[in-house]
């Protein structure tokens, strides 16, 4: 099923192909980067967004930056790495508060470094850039296939499930989380159905979600985020999915705003929620949720809705990109080594384990 | 107070004048109403909503079809009566479904028939039309009076308020329920500050209470209706307050959707919500909020704001108008006879027998 999905993040023909996720859903347009200043400026204009997928398309360029050195007789495999490590610099600056992509430019000049002394040649060590991203982004996709069975395992079958932002193809390399399951679901022959929850301000299930779930027949409807409540009420909802920019080593779960106040009513209405998230979310290092500091982005993202503003000139705006769901309201959280349940302190350290210790004994790069 | 804010229906210079709603927040446009036609257009077209203000309309436009009505010599009361009947058929059809609209209108004719004997001439028939129309939109002004002055009371000084969705000037004749609640705690001194859900799909917070607030430089922020948990969350919030389109006998809410989800978060966080409601929105033969069909609208309100697309082409909508609170999530039903509390079949009750009696008792016309 994976290999038929368009991926978000793909390295074809020598470059990186992106979905422009900024035309969506109106308009479906592939943009290739060929140098390094092309995918910092993708990654900047959000070109490619989701945690996952920003990382992925940082290797690739990272991949570009060896690729482009213009290598002469004199060349040495440090000039290589230090191109490499001068191009991370100039990447990561382009979303400084994404940590997943640092994070994996992080791993890539890491793994390199490992291969410098290795490498037989410089054209080896050029491509072996490549080979590197290529193992990330197939990491990314692995990982959230695990991840999709295990979640598929605890959605009944006939279920309506709602999904809160956008979590899937267009967040990740390739399958996503929290879609990821939603896809595992469908492909399972479950016979779910989808309530998208547009996910004011920014849209994400609108425009990207939705625009998902229809290219991949998954019987779905859209709905305002306001409308999920009375779903729930009327018994129309099964199971509530999201996925999770961090999640604190007690379970708090920092998410698209929005995300609480769903989990909240979900709760109110025995309803099981899950947050799905691969274990590089899980930040053992925060122990509870409030403790992250939540972004507040600009007024016009609420005032102004693709350019048409709906609100009066000047009007004050609070707009938060994220919320704290406190561990209370979720029944478990998804990874890509099993379900973690409650007391959350220990499953989510034995799943961060599991991770780590699967990493360590993988024959593969990375 | 209420003296100095633009009323959304006045009778002046012999005609109707509306505020066009359609056209708020980004232009400011009155519309003048000088025949039965342009009264009905106007209500069908939205350029006035909100149930009493739109009940007012069709009682000013009945006034409009008595005063233009071509009279000669050989004239009649009856006639004149008939004509208002005629337009009373012609005004109810242009919003069939809003109950108070057809209540008003009928409670004009109602009273202009008992008139039809007493009145001393033709000319004096016609004028009782308007006086009666006026009567009836200054009992709303009255009645949202003494609602606000009670509401005022429960709000704490210094309070944060979540308001949903319009129910403030454009909605009523005057001063607004919820809003009024709002303006009359600002009038006090109270130091309220407002956030303003924005109220998705149809954007009646950000577009029509975000533009009343900054007008009476009420302190306000606009906000997705998302971010209103996270606020109550991090102890930002201290009351809510809404209005409603019907309350059962036993104090369940049907209000614009959105409400549910956020009295639900409300009680989770142990705060005070609010239905604000005259007593004519209380509906004592619907024992409770189950039996009240809920209105579907078009997909096109969640696919499309002010024109432009935000969903893929043909993707498949749920959008219900409104939602159900049942009673258990709301402190109390703030009316203008003053506040009810549980159990809201008694209190509720006597609300209403209260107001009927003061009806009765007045001296006035209506």
């Amino acid at each position: 099923m994976a290999k038929e999905r368009m991926r978000s993040v793909l390295w074809t023909n020598g470059g990186l192909q992106l979905i422009d996720q900024r035309q969506l859903p109106t308009e479906f347009v592939l943009m290739r980067c060929e140098t390094v200043v092309d995918v910092t400026r993708a990654i900047k204009d959000m070109v490619v967004r989701g945690a996952p997928a920003i990382g992925a398309a940082g290797a690739f360029g990272l991949a570009i930056a060896a690729k482009t050195f213009p290598i002469v007789a004199s060349t040495l495999k440090k000039d290589i790495l230090e191109a490499v490590i001068e191009a991370k610099i100039m990447i990561d600056a382009a979303r400084p508060t994404a940590v997943n992509l640092s994070w994996a430019t992080e791993r890539v000049v890491h793994e390199l470094r490992s291969m410098e002394r290795t490498a037989t040649s410089v054209m080896d060590f050029v491509a072996s850039t490549l080979v590197i991203a290529q193992a990330l982004a197939e990491e990314d996709v692995a990982i959230n296939t695990r991840l999709s069975k295990f979640g598929a395992d605890v959605v009944p079958m006939g279920a309506n499930i709602i999904h809160h932002c956008n979590t899937g193809t267009l967040a990740t390399v390739d399958i996503g989380t929290a879609l990821g399951v939603i896809y595992e679901c469908h492909a399972q022959g479950k016979n779910i159905h989808v309530w998208v929850d547009e996910t004011r301000p920014r849209l994400q299930g609108a425009r990207l979600s939705a625009w998902e779930l229809l290219r991949e027949n998954v019987p779905m409807h859209l709905i305002a985020d306001n409308a999920a409540g009375y779903l729930m009420l009327m018994g129309k909802v099964d199971v509530v999915l999201f996925g999770a920019d961090r999640v604190a080593a007690n379970g708090d779960v920092v998410n698209k705003i929005g995300t609480y106040k769903l989990a909240v009513v979900a709760k109110e209405n025995t309803l099981p929620v899950y947050a799905c998230v691969p274990t590089s979310t899980i930040d053992l290092d925060v122990l509870e949720g409030r403790s992250i500091p939540i972004e507040e982005r600009s007024a016009d993202e609420v005032a102004c809705i693709r350019g048409v503003r709906i609100a009066p000139e000047n009007c004050p705006v609070f707009n938060p990109a994220f919320d704290i769901t406190p561990n209370r309201y979720l029944t478990g959280i998804i990874t890509e080594e099993g379900v973690c349940y409650p007391p959350f302190e220990q499953s989510l350290a034995k799943a961060v384990t599991a991770a780590e210790h699967r990493r360590a004994q993988a024959s593969s790069i990375l």
